[in-house]
């Protein structure tokens, strides 16, 4: 399976140590073949027949770019390699754009799709603000668009609905999906300032590289529009989202409500209403007995109603970078199941 | 698809009136048409142009029978029903054996998956006792057998490890899986006694019919060993499992646990020990920041644990008997399809 990177910061780097010792991993029986590397801050990198992962690790790590073999950049743009490159599936790891709806990525993905190619992407922006478009380019184009990573990391949320719920509706949707505001919402409880929360997940690594994106609740926007663009055939972006943010939260607030036995969180909501559904991104009082009130740190949490089900919720207690990188993983081996019963099909 | 029940309690009513009452259900796109209905205390019913779900919930519910037309009353026992009737899925739904070794639910499932016949069960106890053997005469006779709600009724475990985590690898699990007794904990801690909790459990209709399975620990013992067999490739039984039930709790154990900000549970773990999965149910002090903490009357929780991915918890806050019902139902769409792609293949 023939892979372009585009976006090639802390996930795709998890990836490539994934890859590279897939021996820690006994079940895991995927060999991908990296052909193109494509970077906002690096440039391009490009090898048809193979680019070594471990070397791009290293030279990253130990120089701060791709590669030390001349021969293997690229003069294409993103988008040119998208285009125009031999491969079976573009990652597509490029962050969260609300200003551009979604762009690059998007411009990146129907590249992809529109050549019968797959795409397993950690972006939320498309699939918040284009899902019914991408969704349908790829099934005209025999083509998977997957994106699991995009909400609550590699925690398998629209593959439960999507894999386990057969025949299920899915009547709504609540949950804790921004790490960064909730570990800054529990730091404010100790009396800590926002300002700090913000500055203690960047240097964890958590935080988007826009504090705004989390902030002003912009994050959880978007996954919440994914979720009901996905889970209950919405159509609406990120901008339809009512959406409020952590930004008038202060400490004194936050270690109010934990004296009054409550905890405040930023709880994303989905639910229908007559023929349409209502999202929202809202800071909450969560009692003392609600799940979502165990949800510290960078966890999050989403509770899942259906009419044939009671509430189910999914809890991902502690999330890394380990989960994100292996969402996407996840989605790449659907798509290599996906190719191989393809090629196997008799020719028409 | 032709179905053959063999046990008509609680779970096979919900799953009749599902059906009966599908328009509810936009989603669900299933056409089942029962020929055969055996019972241990009403007998058997067989028609093979199919039998009138809402005639037998009326005629149960008013006349204690499964029918008004003796024309329909079988003289097969529920093995030679499923030996001789011409079905294509057993959804075998009695109850639990311990002392029988998961008979005689394992001479049903073995005799439909010998003629190549799929089975939905909701049955723990032939997947705690027999798992291996049964899997691989599905695979042998290309069947399916399938028994999502064996564990946490419907919500997915077994297909949330199998459909959602490909190339992962268990490699551990910890949960809250016995109703029962988690309803009787909690009423401990009000201050109420072991039969006073057994006899409310009794009449909510969620106590097993024999009370030792639930308070000895038998049932989570057996889906413990379920759980150890499919997800961790273990190759035990419930009596393998080490096994601790309620008896010896008190109302004042529970009640100091509480006061030391702690609760009791009844915890089933899996874990790997070198080549073996060390498999356990003990009551376990569990402290305010686990989740397992809010898992209060009947609800029930896992966590599972993987090489790829920090810890998923699974937490079924408020399960009734559409639960249950709804993972037969999801086993029989699972079922429906393998049948379809199957009739779709060319003859050898």
């Amino acid at each position: 399976m023939k892979i372009l990177f585009i976006g090639f910061g802390n996930v795709a780097k998890e990836m490539a140590r994934i890859f590279t010792e897939r021996k820690l991993y006994p079940a895991l029986d995927i060999s991908p073949e990296v052909i193109g590397i494509f970077t906002k801050r690096h440039g391009g990198l490009e090898n048809s027949s193979g680019i070594c992962l471990d070397t791009v690790l290293t030279e990253l790590r130990q120089n701060d770019r791709l590669t030390a073999d001349e021969r293997e950049l690229s003069p294409l743009t993103p988008l040119e390699a998208a285009e125009k490159l031999d491969y079976d599936v573009l990652v597509e790891l490029s962050s969260l754009s609300i200003s551009g709806k979604g762009e690059p990525a998007v411009s990146h993905i129907r590249a992809a799709l529109k050549r019968g190619k797959s795409v397993a992407s950690a972006n939320k922006g498309p699939v918040g603000f284009h899902y019914r478009e991408l969704r349908d380019l790829a099934e005209e184009n025999g083509a998977l668009y997957l994106f699991e990573s995009a909400v609550m990391d590699g925690a398998p949320v629209f593959n439960f609905c999507r894999r386990c719920m057969k025949g299920a509706t899915i009547t709504g949707f609540s949950g804790i999906l921004n790490g960064t505001t909730n570990f800054i919402l529990s730091h404010m409880e100790k009396g800590g300032s926002l300002e700090e929360g913000i500055k203690l997940a960047q240097e964890a690594g958590i935080a988007e590289a826009d504090p705004s994106m989390d902030i002003d609740g912009w994050d959880p926007a978007a996954k919440t529009a994914a979720l009901a663009n996905v889970l209950m055939d919405s159509d609406i972006t990120p901008l339809d989202v009512a959406r409020e943010g952590i930004r008038s939260v202060t400490p004194e607030m936050a270690q109010e409500a934990v004296k009054r036995g409550m905890r405040l969180k930023l709880i994303c909501r989905g639910s229908r209403e007559g023929n349409t559904v209502r999202a929202s991104v809202e800071v909450e009082e969560v009692s003392r007995e609600d799940i979502f009130c165990l949800v510290s740190h960078y966890g999050s949490a989403l509770r899942i109603e259906s009419d044939l089900m009671n509430p189910n919720t999914i809890v991902q207690e502690c999330p890394d970078l380990l989960d994100t990188a292996y969402g996407v993983i996840e989605d790449l081996i659907t798509i290599r199941d996906h190719l191989d019963t393809h090629s196997r099909l008799p020719l028409k």
